[in-house]
């Protein structure tokens, strides 16, 4: 059964004035609430698919966990839309703290976050890797080609990591960030060393997204979409390359612009 | 000066493997940080346009208020990204539980709520106001000609109300919430009748979006975009018209159809 979509919602499609009764493909929408150590910890509503990458990173998003290994046990109960997760730690006071305001001054890392969790878990990227502008394409069309869901509901996002030209694991959800904790999950779950890894998106390159790719260690994100300008603030002080609006044969390079190969024949002052 | 752009963004434009470098324009991203009675209760990311509204339409939308004057301040700080809430009352323990996980069994509404809030605000649509599909295109093509930033920046929503078949407020944000947020945030201080109006919106139908708007107290949606099956179901059991995909002359109505006049040609089961 595909957890992504529901078939058969019967709905009247007009063209122009006149109305008829279809059978329509909407995108599921399911709400997921976090328990941590018997505690709620959060609610959010998903794409019930990979739920369990999800948790494993929503949880080092929020600078939860760092490793996989500090994760006693986790619990799906896709029934009632519930995770438990077992830590080894307690979630002490501080680690409560994960959405509070963070007022920088100088914290020796960039002065745009925003929320004190990121300040320790958000991390400067020196990766040497590069691409070429015709790599960043190919990235796209085969994150496009892969993910049909978009197409049929209109109402997904997508994230994949590419290495070495290939795409390793594709995710798919309703939320843009869904999809990158999705990604965060497998990342931890499997070890994959991410040095050589590109972030290809189908969403907007919002101050999260940059916080979540910096937090997983990822030098370059390629998007179909914007940019805002506190991300692209980030990705400067983070060393991420970020690069929006890949379609058909343009894109524009916003940040640490030497990554991408061509885009050290113009200068950029 | 606009607060929804930043001009000259230093970019590499590539067309094929040719860069060139040009000065883009980013939606602007902003981080707010909303205080109630001196203590922390929220930190949301906006467009910082109408951020008064945005923070009276949240404290509604979040069921901390139902009416203006149960606000005894508001103060703005936009250098550092705080609003500072008085309210007459206290905020009680139960009024922090805004976010909790509700897992309904009977509770007289839709049994699709999933937070504790939703519960105690949402209510049901019972307005005979009917519109045609005309009315529908004309009010999404009078919300897309009156916000340009989308196509400069990519990067926000829009959403409006159409009232008689007018355009009363339009607001726009990054995010799709806050976009509904300032409208709320209009409607409850200007204290705007809302029988006859309908939401338009240039985002996707999610299920908080249509929660919003049954909390508003508006029957009718009318969006460029997609729904979600969680976003169908509860405007079905909310008593709310989700009109969703109106591009060029097409449209999808998913609930409650005998609002658009012409539905009524067509019988559905």
């Amino acid at each position: 059964m595909d957890k992504t979509i529901q078939d058969g919602w019967k709905t009247v499609r007009f063209q122009g004035s006149t109305p008829q009764v279809e059978d329509e493909t909407i995108a599921i929408e399911y709400p997921m609430t976090v328990m941590i150590n018997g505690e709620e910890f959060a609610t959010m509503v998903c794409t019930p698919t990979d739920v369990r990458e999800l948790v494993i990173g929503f949880l080092a998003s929020e600078g939860i966990i760092r490793f996989f290994d500090e994760i006693k046990s986790i619990q799906i109960d896709e029934d009632q839309g519930f995770a438990h997760i077992e830590l080894y730690k307690t979630l002490d006071h501080e680690n409560h703290d994960h959405s509070k305001r963070f007022i920088g001054s100088c914290c020796g890392k960039s002065r745009q976050f925003y929320f004190k969790s990121d300040v320790q878990t958000a991390r400067t990227i020196t990766t040497d890797l590069t691409v070429t502008a015709n790599d960043c394409h190919e990235a796209m069309e085969a994150l496009q080609s892969s993910s049909d869901h978009f197409q049929k509901t209109g109402g997904v996002h997508n994230a994949a990591l590419w290495i070495d030209g290939e795409l390793v694991v594709i995710r798919t959800d309703i939320g843009r960030h869904n999809a990158l904790d999705k990604i965060y999950g497998y990342v931890i779950e499997n070890n994959i060393r991410l040095r050589d890894a590109v972030i290809v998106f189908s969403g907007r390159m919002s101050s999260e997204v940059i916080l979540k790719i910096s937090k997983m260690g990822v030098g370059i994100i390629v998007s179909k979409s914007a940019p805002t300008d506190l991300a692209l603030t980030l990705a400067d002080d983070l060393g991420i390359t970020a690069i929006g609006f890949v379609r058909r044969n343009k894109m524009n390079v916003y940040t640490h612009t030497y990554r991408v190969k061509e885009a050290n024949n113009v200068s950029i002052e």
